[in-house]
């Protein structure tokens, strides 16, 4: 695979800076990649002091995507990230990085980029801190508000590829679990009941039937399978509730004299805890499914979380992903 | 509204001595209700020290509902859950109280017990705690895998009822919003589009629209409309973090010596958060749209947990809801 980069600077917390410190950096770093940059190119220069290395290329498109209803919409409108997919379509990249407006991305990537062989459609795979030490890889999390359930069986398939590119434990028995109301194969629709059927039989060893979000949570699988609108409720109220629970702990600590001194001894543990939740610190998603590596940073990514993409893209360019996954069955 | 209640004493935690001492505390204090206890007649009577008082009635069944896949099975093996609800079916309370399998107790209200007039389907409505002070209501939460956006419409008129008598709240004007992936409107699936516009139309005045996990979590609702699946796999999203934070947290401060002091400094803080999302002090959920009173308290439930079930109980008797309800349009 091409060691270049697509990189759509844009976002809506102007976050254009740090994708660029973080493009300079990976660059320094990685003298063999090369990234095409796509934002303002006042800014972008400036950044470089005007000395842009040869490694980096600019493409001018100051406009912001907006978050729209209709995919049409989208590409009306000219905007950083319509550009950033229409070079990828012109084959100018191995993979692409945005930090903007998830709706719009997922459209985008599905539309533009051709799919994997055998595989009916693409998933949006975060990477999900549990209250272990690991993280494990969920999907789909909002791509497919319905799903089949063959579609399991592929992604399923791909997620066990990506699985020791993204958490760096690549000795482990990988287990794959379904998300469920119970854990009992009599729970359930009947449309997750036919996918716990078809996953048993086609990953035999490392699927662990139906669990429950406690499951997810708790670390007892690493890969969790779920149809686009459970996995983003779960998701969504797993980081909502670590947020919640952050900001109450704050209050907490800062009620009187004796909770302050209580807080400043535990700071350092709960620096820890904090950035071990924070969702910049976790890299990016993947859209999975498609031609290409297609990565999203969270709209509040800092120089930090942007490098952290650029090196999970970098990992899955160097193992090859997408020529491997395009060879199996 | 008669004043009495079944209680069905037996659980799988074995809590049917905090269900005795809770049903004997309650009747202290309120000499004009009765209770009809199911369970082990020799426990009960040794509890009571053989002085059984006169507003007491003992149903002995010593057999524990089993969890179980079809409900052909719960109505074929005796049991004090079963027993409760033939004795509420011949109308001998107005009210029915369990800790049981909570699969089983859905099944046995909506087999045993006629629905409210103009209610469709009966849903399983939790008190959930949020990270402000006030707890708000969740329905359905798994007693209805599939809804149809009618029934949101019906739920969320007996919810309107039911908060201001568990919340203690009865002066706000209460808002109720609708759980989806997004809160515009064009989100989510066409029957949640579909539930979307028809709760607009019967609650100009409440319904807020489609709300996100975080719209629940930080109360910036009171009532969370959503189908038996997701509002399931939010609930255990939360539960699950809570109580995954909760021992994070033990961890931190049992590190060291420093940190164990900063713990024993903020040890009434901590106490007080983990009380306060200790869902065995939110009281029971209730099942609703049935002509009933039908509580569910958790497994795990403690004398107090089980006398606050009890009190809900009362103030809903209290109120006349079933009637006020059935009255209603």
């Amino acid at each position: 695979m091409q060691k270049n980069i697509i990189f759509d600077l844009l976002n809506n917390d102007d976050g254009q800076i740090p994708a660029i410190k973080a493009s300079k950096e990976f660059i320094q770093l990685n003298p063999d990649y090369s990234l095409i940059l796509v934002g303002d190119e006042t800014i972008i220069k400036k950044e470089f002091e005007n000395h842009v290395p040869k490694q980096i290329r600019i493409v001018h498109q100051p406009n912001l995507v907006q978050k729209s209803a209709s995919l049409r919409d989208v590409l009306r409108q000219d905007s950083s990230m319509l550009t950033a997919f229409n070079l990828l379509k012109e084959d100018k990249a191995s993979a692409i990085l945005s930090s903007g407006d998830s709706g719009s991305y997922v459209s985008l990537a599905t539309l533009k980029l051709p799919r994997l062989n055998n595989v009916a459609r693409p998933a949006f795979m975060p990477i999900v801190p549990t209250i272990t030490n690991n993280n494990i890889l969920l999907l789909d999390c909002g791509a497919n508000i319905d799903a089949k359930p063959e579609y399991f069986v592929d992604w399923a398939r791909i997620a066990l590829s990506y699985f020791p590119l993204l958490t760096k434990n690549s000795s482990k028995k990988i287990k794959i679990g379904l998300l469920n109301i119970g854990t009992e194969d009599y729970k359930g629709t009947i449309f997750l009941k036919e996918a716990n059927k078809l996953l048993k039989e086609s990953f035999p060893f490392e699927y662990v039937g139906f669990i429950e979000p406690n499951d997810a949570i708790n670390n007892k699988v690493d890969i969790v399978l779920s149809d686009g609108f459970h996995g983003n409720i779960f998701l969504k109220t797993l980081e909502s509730s670590f947020l919640g629970i952050s900001g109450l702990l704050k209050k907490m600590i800062y009620k009187n004299i004796k909770t302050k001194i209580g807080g400043l001894l535990l700071k350092n543990e709960l620096k820890k805890f904090k950035c071990r939740y924070d969702y910049r610190n976790i890299g990016g998603a993947f859209i999975i499914g498609l031609n290409k590596i297609v990565v999203k940073a969270h709209g509040i990514s800092d120089t930090k979380a942007f490098l952290g993409a650029l090196n999970q893209i970098k990992n899955a360019i160097e193992q090859n992903i997408i020529d491997n996954l395009n060879k199996e069955e």
